[in-house]
């Protein structure tokens, strides 16, 4: 590192700082209110009630009842408590065994729904996307049969930034009586996340994604909709996750997304210039490059590339060199192999497939930072190719 | 609560206060080394450095390698992945259908041995426990079968405090090459837990009772021993563990573990000697109370009791009203009913099994706060009894 340099981090689709605020709340219920909230003492009871202080901030962000919210450990535990406990519930019900996906979800929804396939005898469709990474709501509909179980769509793509037409799918969805996830991963903070609005019945967010700690998440579960708990123990949670619920980590999503949700609306204003600042020069000044994901229903702070015949890979370490945080695809997807697989499944072929990059704007970053991007970007990317 | 009173936390075993020096420790990883570790720039990288170090740390207290260390989300997400990843994988690979275990487990084991057998068709052998909570490793060996793929019994119990003889069904194990597991969640800071000592494969442990945060455990997986995950997403923790890595409470977990080791037998020995004081006094001045659990083979911490006609849930809350937290049984089992099942277990009839007070002694327990509750038990078990 060099210390002289300004460091610019625009990796904010991986994770965030978490938001001092943040930090702050939490203070308290690390050594002074530090109860199980399981114990019927008052320790324990003080606990209990900031964490259901912490979840009804979370279900007036969602429009819910507080007894729809389940904290979880992280976002991918919310997407597998969604899936499995939907499906197995439905299989002990014995109400179908089909599930319908689309090709480009998150791993933590997608090698979910495979191990459904692939250990427990689900038949699943995955319904494709068109090149902008979004999926036709028609096309789900088509898929729909009558032993469908569970639909799970996600709400906007971590790789390009496409926002899927869940109002749509949950319409469709309602007409058939299928219960509808979306992973909101990437949507949290950043669109509305009411779920009478988006008509969902499962959804699921990670504090670290919206400026709040590593290590929870939250599924909403609309009132009614039958779940095994894809974990198994205690009776936390109205059963619907075990384990000692971790009360700080709930208290900081629940502040992290109070604060997002205050700003989110002006915030993604201003992302959105400075992203379409970025875009527009990117296409202008580099040759050989492509806007990835939908061009305008996307992620405001979103902007995502493939350039042909570059690996984006080593675009992210020479941007490292200079400082500059950035991803090539999914922080998510370690060790992979590119191409993306988001991409293929796009339509991109592997010369523009391995070339992605994501760079995504979060609250600090300035004219200034998207203006040094644009200045080392062209510099790189002209390195690689000779 | 009464401020002018001094507060007796007496409930270590449901949760303890997180140590400040572990607070310090995290403090880092909220706002400033915030990266994924699954990014492949320096933000990730500080981060990933950061977790390595942790789970260094952690193997030298298990005695183990870093790379056997999996974080997970909680001590109960440490159990499902233990159980249901070892189960899964032996039935993938043909190689059986059977799991051994005992019927005083926490609920993260019991209920997931059960989910096994209910929802997934294994065969599950419950091999019975003394009027001690002892398991006989003879009764271990004569269970298991050839079809066997897991034996899992606790290190020591949550309720009870009674230590397990896991060195010698580790070495049943061994002889007939089936997994052993253990769930060392009450154990952890308390016993030595090294896992070539105990002969175990895998092992549980849960950062808050340690004195560390909630929302964070910790898997050992010896090398060789075959997983599937039991959350299904990223490739994170080498494929066993998905979810982007809470860094701060790895840290944590970490840091907790090992200022716990540093001071293990030294406060062991003066926990045992408030301990054995509160247990010889209890028994000698309260009727019709009896030790629950091993007299010798339990957790220095430790002291549990049945008292005969009363309810414990109501010594709970006498208890608390004179500023002191206890638990009957339990802090887990959230919402359930009377007599302990663990108790009952341990062949206590019914008349005693609802009448468990469990009193769990921690780092800023002093003598005179066991003697608070040598004067104040008494009365208040006189009273209930009226």
């Amino acid at each position: 590192m060099e210390p002289t340099r300004h460091r610019i981090y625009m990796d904010h689709s991986a994770t965030t700082p978490v938001d001092p605020r943040v930090v702050e709340a939490m203070r308290p219920y690390w050594s002074e209110v530090f109860g199980n909230t399981s114990s019927a003492h008052a320790w324990g009871q003080e606990a209990a009630a900031a964490l259901e202080r912490a979840r009804e901030t979370v279900a007036e962000v969602l429009g819910c009842r507080p007894s729809e919210v389940v904290f979880t450990g992280s976002g991918t535990e919310a997407d597998n408590l969604a899936i499995r406990g939907v499906a197995w519930a439905a299989r002990k019900a014995e109400r179908g065994n089909h599930v319908v996906t689309i090709p480009i979800e998150h791993h933590a929804v997608g090698h979910t729904v495979e191990q459904l396939r692939d250990l427990f005898g689900f038949e699943v469709t995955v319904v494709p996307v068109d090149e902008h990474g979004r999926v036709d709501p028609d096309d789900v509909r088509r898929a729909i049969r009558a032993d469908t179980v569970l639909v799970t769509v996600m709400t906007a793509n971590n790789e390009v930034g496409t926002v899927q037409p869940i109002a749509e799918i949950g319409a469709i969805c309602r007409e058939f009586g299928v219960p509808l996830h979306t992973d909101a991963v990437q949507a949290a903070g950043r669109l509305d996340l009411n779920v009478d609005r988006l008509g969902v019945d499962l959804l699921s967010i990670s504090a670290h994604k919206f400026y709040g700690p590593k290590g929870v998440g939250v599924l909403y579960v609309r009132r009614g909709v039958d779940l095994v708990p894809a974990l198994t123990g205690g009776g936390h949670e109205r059963g619907r996750r075990p384990g000692t619920v971790n009360v700080a980590g709930a208290v900081g999503l629940a502040e992290a997304l109070r604060l997002a949700e205050e700003i989110r609306e002006e915030e993604n204003v201003r992302l959105q210039m400075l992203r379409d600042r970025l875009i527009e020069r990117v296409l202008e000044s580099i040759p050989d490059v492509r806007l990835t994901g939908h061009p305008t229903e996307r992620l405001a702070h979103h902007a995502s590339f493939a350039f042909r015949g570059v690996e984006g890979a080593s675009v992210v370490v020479q941007l490292d060199l200079e400082g500059i945080a950035a991803s090539s695809g999914a922080a998510c997807a370690e060790g992979e192999p590119e191409p993306s697989g988001v991409l293929t499944a796009m339509g991109f072929p592997p010369e523009w497939a391995v070339g992605a990059l994501r760079l995504t704007l979060g609250r600090d970053n300035t004219e200034a930072d998207v203006d040094t991007v644009l200045e080392v970007l062209p510099r790189i990317i002209a390195h690689l190719r000779q």
